[in-house]
């Protein structure tokens, strides 16, 4: 198999490339003096190349090609020898990934994709509207009454706030099974198929508890923050899960790993069918050409990978709906939460004016 | 229960800090806005507090006051609690972290720590020593022959590269079990107590399949990074285990969790015996204050955990013990890898010239 191609952007002077970019390639597969290693299929088959240094704006970037085998076909294992050692160094930044034919064979990526999701929600040629339920600290009978509200306005997928997880006041157990029997009312009431997307939070034990509860009350999509759950936790819970997966940002950190890479390619490679980021303009300060670039990256033709959904979301309003589907186009997912909620006695009528300014 | 108490550097001017403070509050509990919510429940036990705001050289530190019942007492929503959504906005460092008083209830840290780990290995008022096993792409027999000789010098504890994990020319199955032969074998010819650290890898399955394996074969120290399996896994597996863990940094990042936050509180919060850094002079840019810094956060008491054992690592030299033993002083673990394995033929005296020189 041909060489996975990483490209690291190095703060440093370009005199120094050369000899930063050799090193770089010690550190991210043999991590060792190169001159200590007799056996002549490591220095062959899993030693890491330089392939090219190119000038970048003053710091310079380093293309390495590292050997397949080495990542053990294995999500945590493919990012250690992405990022491991190297997220450690400050001046390093891991900007693009180019993977060898026939690796998707071991990250066949997202099992529902775009077309997935359009299945389950039953929503053709337009954006998808989405919501969440806040705030933490809300009893389940609160946020099963405010989901009720969404599901009759028409919004199609209300996923729980990323920082409701498995807490006393709400936990999963009862929280999930109360809001899925809301929605679920609502839909029989509306002829409606709005969909539930509850948080899945924890270590391996909690994530099969909760795993379990899920399919017993039928829910049909997920929310997931990988990098908090762990890249090697998202990748098995998702294929566990079997229905469609949406991935938050939380604790992505910034500007190390390229917001379209990590958001975009990873999160998609590890099997996310729709991907949540920060749009510009809102709460965060990513610019447009960072959020076009991580859409681009989620949605692309990519190695006969299904397409993960791009889901604005972070501070937006239903006033900026037009610019966002015509920045997004429709195979996007608009997320406004707080937005809505700002609404308080008027949440159903704003709901309804979301929903109608995505389908208009 | 009193809250937790998270500081924040914000790298943004001191005429904004206040409006920057309050945002981050928002944003780390409730994430919407705070005139939307009508449950004084939430206002008051959910809702983070702003409790300080400190100029800091131009910039300005914020302390936030978060409630804990909104972590769940699970390590990965604490994290999201503490650094979920604002790892987004690179402006914002999370530089420490108080818990209060019972918070240890549900993370009482180390299970084994600095005295469990001398225990293990009956190494009394000295650093220990420790090496890896290196290069990956080496088969399991060759990893095996490398350990005989590391055990044979006396080194304390062996563990593998953090580079080697379940890859097809050492799969964990086969080389675990030969290497903990060869150091056993070792140990009994040379009536030494050297222990060997294995990596753990992978996703939940993966782990459990790793831990069945290592208990049967007896070994007797783990080697983890938590960042790649993700923190969730890392607390899960280290009960588990049963045995003394060494955390390892891969993937952790940088800067924008203050190392001494993260290799030495948090990956001792979640329970690692001993935390591996990159020590200053080496091939990382950690300062020799950080170093100290995170070793402090280590071991020092804290809440009545047990302490962790800092390990300094990363191309170091056997040059270099006296000064690092001086430095770290006893309760510390010195980690030389590729600076053994230069020594090529004479691999079995540099490693004793490195036993001798901790020991003397």
């Amino acid at each position: 198999m041909d060489r996975i191609r990483a490209t690291y952007r190095i703060t440093a002077g370009e005199s120094e490339s050369r000899v930063r970019a050799e090193a770089l390639a010690t550190e991210q597969s043999v991590e060792m003096p190169v001159g200590a290693i007799d056996d002549p299929h490591v220095l062959t088959d899993v030693l890491a190349r330089v392939e090219a240094i190119r000038p970048h704006a003053g710091e310079f970037d380093v293309v390495l090609a590292i050997a397949p085998a080495t990542t053990g076909n294995e999500a945590g294992q493919l990012m250690n020898m992405l990022f491991g050692n190297c997220s450690l160094q400050p001046e390093v930044e891991l900007v693009d990934v180019e993977l060898p034919e026939g690796f998707e064979r071991a990250f066949p990526g997202p099992r529902f994709g775009i077309d997935g999701i359009r299945t389950v929600t039953g929503v053709k040629d337009r954006p998808l509207t989405c919501t969440a339920l806040k705030p933490q600290g809300t009893p389940s009978a609160g946020l099963a009454k405010l989901a009720r509200t969404f599901a009759l306005a028409g919004i199609d997928v209300i996923k729980d706030d990323h920082g409701i997880a498995n807490q006393a006041y709400a936990p999963f157990a009862e929280r999930v099974p109360a809001v899925q029997r809301a929605v679920t009312q609502a839909n029989q009431e509306t002829g409606g198929r709005t969909v539930y997307a509850p948080t899945f939070s924890g270590g391996p034990r909690a994530l099969a508890e909760q795993t379990r509860i899920a399919k017993d009350c039928g829910v049909k999509m997920a929310l997931v923050a990988p990098m908090l759950i762990g890249l090697p936790s998202f990748f098995e819970l998702q294929v566990d899960l079997d229905i469609p997966v949406m991935a938050h940002p939380a604790f992505g950190g910034a500007g190390r790993i390229a917001p379209p890479l990590l958001l975009g390619k990873l999160f998609r490679l590890f099997g996310a069918d729709a991907t949540i980021f920060p749009n510009h303009g809102g709460r965060f300060s990513f610019s447009k050409a960072t959020c076009l670039a991580i859409a681009d990256a989620a949605r692309s033709p990519w190695h006969g990978l299904r397409g993960a959904l791009p889901v604005p979301a972070g501070g937006m309003s239903v006033e900026r709906v037009p610019e966002m589907v015509a920045g997004y186009g429709k195979d996007s997912m608009l997320l406004i939460g707080g937005g809505l909620l700002s609404a308080k006695d008027r949440l159903l009528e704003r709901s309804r004016e979301f929903v109608a300014a995505v389908r208009g």
